[in-house]
């Protein structure tokens, strides 16, 4: 496990909507942030698919805890804006995320991030992220 | 009450995730849909602001239920991509969202949409989304 | 015409790359910055529409202008990230672009503009675009 | 040379904005395109670095002409939307450009594109590109 993965859990576990949908991180390294989540009923659509805000949410978390990792000092990661591609519908049994930081900086992170669904056959990338993160200074 | 919302409180309450988080319709003319949210600490980053991905769940559907108002024959909604503009920090009661179809057609559908958010003393806007919804046949 | 019109004159004739394509600063108050365009055959895509690059530029630069005309000090504006809905085939004589900044900030500014498509007949919303700005210091 | 390139040629050669700028391609198979272009005055910001136009310009074309490789039938390759991140200012001599397929479909296309910037000592990655293309059929 890595060294810094409590410090991120605290970001996931810390987080009331992230902990209430059951967005777990698994990895966290300078820069790069992976999680999962076991799909349940309450994550679907109408259709059966995984809701578009789901994987919003497990795309911008994700996302925003690696640009954290790449802060100096005290500065707090915020979302400016995010764009996310819907490429597939998702269904199946679980969702895992993997974040990294395309451009860090003092003000702002550029981050992308990919969302996978896997069922019992394999995997299939069902989203891509392109988020801007601002760094803000705590109150 | 608009005659169509009925029509449309199925596309929320059918949905399990909306129904899951307590967005409800309120509003529902061609081309157009208005939503609300009572917030509850659940639905909070580790800051107390509103999650990100709670008004990018928000503004999708409720951009989706706009777009779906304008289809012809029996094609359903999906959304291709999204884009979410978080303005500034969301703290309060209650949000509320309007979205709207900026080009409806024939296989897609251009939507925008706002989120606003509520406290005692009024209301502030804290999200703007721009969504592409893509129109397919049911299988 | 307005009293801060020769101040942003200066930030389209002073862009090569604007000044090239022939898009002139029309409109500019405080937040808001309004330009048009006289379409040429060099203006185009293959297909004898307007070029998305074309509307690209002209909307980036226009609601760049109107976020610098929020600065507060010496700093200066750069996009951050860009998004840009083509709603519609742009066909015609001239285009004409609206910006306006959402949200201005200290560090971040948050705009939108339309392009419309003027015909003999009248006009068409062709393109919206939703920009991040970012204040930079001078070096 | 690639077999394919003769006919990608034309979609650069044939859109005469892209043509007018002096972006041409350089590499084509099924689901990905590059291209260059040679940096001149005239492709810049007053800053004296290059207009987020021209890297909007040259990642959308190459991105629609990757696009436009995986359509089957007589369909033709039009944005429905794009957004530019751009990571850093930039200044040298070339750009290059990579763009491709994420996720081909009969009605859309996911889209991703980078572009680099060479200055005498080496390569930076400036932009990068998330965008939608809509399968058009001709009229």
């Amino acid at each position: 496990m890595n060294a810094d993965l409590d410090a991120v859990r605290g970001i996931f576990g810390g987080a009331p909507f992230v902990a209430d949908l059951g967005i777990e991180p698994t990895r966290l390294v300078a820069g790069e942030c992976d999680s999962a989540l076991v799909l349940q009923p309450r994550h679907l659509q109408h259709s059966g698919q995984v809701h578009a805000g789901v994987m919003a949410t497990m795309a911008d978390h994700t996302a925003g805890a690696a640009a954290q990792s790449m802060v100096r000092g005290g500065g707090l990661i915020v979302t400016a804006e995010l764009k996310l591609n819907l490429l597939r519908a998702a269904k199946g049994e679980r969702l895992e995320c993997r974040a990294r930081v395309v451009k860090p900086g003092r003000n702002l992170m550029f981050t992308e991030a990919e969302v996978l669904c896997f069922d019992g056959t394999g995997s299939t990338k069902v989203a891509t992220l392109s988020a801007t993160m601002a760094v803000v200074e705590p109150r």
